[in-house]
């Protein structure tokens, strides 16, 4: 008999690690179990706080996570780390990136760290909302820090941002000019700059560039986005960078910003959580309903455009009624 | 008095940019005349031919897409040509961004051109369906060639390719090597890779890195993806890859897949459409619904989690009648 959730969610608060992954997996795949997970889990959480790493590949952000989970082990408190990786390559695209993950399994030997690499092709938009309640399931098996890390940097990567509390940019000189930073829309989500890689050319310059343009359009008035140059590999500047998101938190804290940032984030997974089993029962209906059928067979062969057999779709009652009855179950 | 929808489809058909400026500002911002535009447009659409840009920032993208251009407008049969430039920037962001905004405009001066910026913060994660609708917009005023391109790499970019035929990755040397490219999800999606500033240290070494990979895992029977080094601000390889375009159109409809292509994003966008129109009639709900409204506010004092609050919404028939009532106009 596989463990019913309940005593999953009890094996993970109490440091299983098999649970936790159990209860990950539930949470990527979407499984039926999710709310009830959650509904477990909730009461638990909250305690946790979320750092998040984004900029351009190749930027060495795995490193500084890598490092930043280093510092933080070796503080007195010594806090458990929870890290999530989320990774947009599908699980067959080749041996080096089985390598890499193998590398930071092992690294990670420490039993006050959980890695997770999170694969999201397929994910239909609702990535943010996963890597959320992944950081949920990490915080309630008493995860101190979440570390979120993503590899790219686009439109879903800034909005998983939004679930982190501190946001920390990573850039090397090379990636591109400051410009380019600002075109994707890094400038607005930074808590925290980083140039890494800092040995190399264009380092002082793009540090230069990235604080004349925080100076041009200030964020906040309770905080000031320090910039920090590192040798992630080398360990160097991690220090510095970790002090400055105990810094943010106390900053965010204080101003009553955390509070709001999280009440925020607790409304947008209500709405997307609705949203994905309205989404998920549509979908399901299609198979078994001749009229929805119908209806794709039109525009397949050109007879309708889909925005009219949406609306054809929204206005048709006994169709939508049929829908809301496969709704909550 | 306001033009109407059928006075600005007329008019854009018939080549006035104006127009066709309007349009693309109602699909931008999703107004209520959108399913009226795109079902007056839908019959005139469907002969352009969407190529999609994508790759980190500060590769290069909208060179190589300014070049393309001047090579496919400089054929005999010079075929209209235009471009949707994806830019997650907020519009306030700064003067390089409207500078280089600026620039593009001024250089396409050329009638048969017409580019567009979408800005897409807040966009929530419907951008593709945005950039897909847009598209149609500008192939139903005649544009031959749509061009798409995007500022970063990520998940919605990746998403965003999906609405295109052929996929242009378009990577620099310095960007990182070729692990980060396999892990950010581009050698899933890529038609055409495109190593650009081919004159720096380490082109080549890319470009075989890619080959290799490709080896490992080819992606179609009928298709090779070619690799080629560019120097795009020089104008230095983008004939072939135009050509290569050319070739993989050919490929795509020969093999049955061009038409399966559209099909499927054919339904994409009618499940995209549904979903848009009942999450926004949830957020319309939320402002006078009294019961909404306080299960937001459990939410955010910590008495009821999001999930639960979802799934006791989701059983709320009374809730999701009144829900039903006001979708379908």
């Amino acid at each position: 008999m596989p463990p019913s959730v309940q005593d999953l969610v009890d094996a993970a608060s109490q440091g299983d690690k098999l649970a936790l992954a159990r209860l990950l997996t539930h949470v990527e795949k979407n499984s039926p179990d999710v709310p009830a997970v959650l509904h477990l889990l909730y009461p638990k959480a909250g305690n946790g706080y979320r750092v998040g790493f984004t900029g351009p590949p190749g930027g060495g952000k795995s490193t500084m996570v890598d490092q930043v989970t280093k510092v933080l082990r070796a503080r007195d408190d010594a806090p458990a780390v929870g890290i999530i990786a989320v990774d947009p390559t599908s699980p067959f695209s080749g041996g080096a990136i089985l390598g890499d993950r193998i590398r930071m399994q092992q690294h990670y030997k420490d039993e006050g760290v959980f890695v997770r690499s999170m694969a999201t092709r397929g994910s239909h938009g609702g990535l943010p909302g996963v890597a959320s309640r992944a950081a949920t399931v990490m915080e309630a098996s008493g995860k101190d820090y979440i570390l979120l890390e993503t590899v790219g940097v686009g439109q879903t990567e800034l909005d998983i941002m939004e679930v982190a509390d501190t946001v920390i940019v990573v850039l090397v000189p090379e990636a591109g000019d400051s410009v380019q930073t600002m075109k994707a829309g890094l400038m607005e989500i930074a808590d925290i700059f980083v140039v890494n890689k800092a040995d190399r050319d264009g380092a002082d310059k793009l540090s230069r560039e990235i604080s004349s343009a925080l100076h041009l359009s200030p964020k906040q008035s309770w905080w000031d986005v320090p910039i920090f140059l590192t040798q992630a590999h080398k360990g160097e500047g991690i220090l510095e960078v970790t002090e400055a998101v105990e810094r943010h938190r106390k900053a965010l804290s204080e101003s009553g910003n955390l509070e709001a940032k999280r009440q925020r984030r607790g409304t947008m997974e209500f709405f997307k959580t609705v949203e994905e089993n309205i989404s998920t029962g549509l979908h399901g209906l299609l198979a078994g309903n001749d009229h929805l059928q119908s209806i794709i067979g039109r525009i397949h062969r050109g007879e309708i455009d889909p925005y009219s057999a949406a609306v054809e779709v929204m206005r048709n009652r006994e169709l939508l009624s049929t829908w809301v009855e496969t709704l909550g179950g």
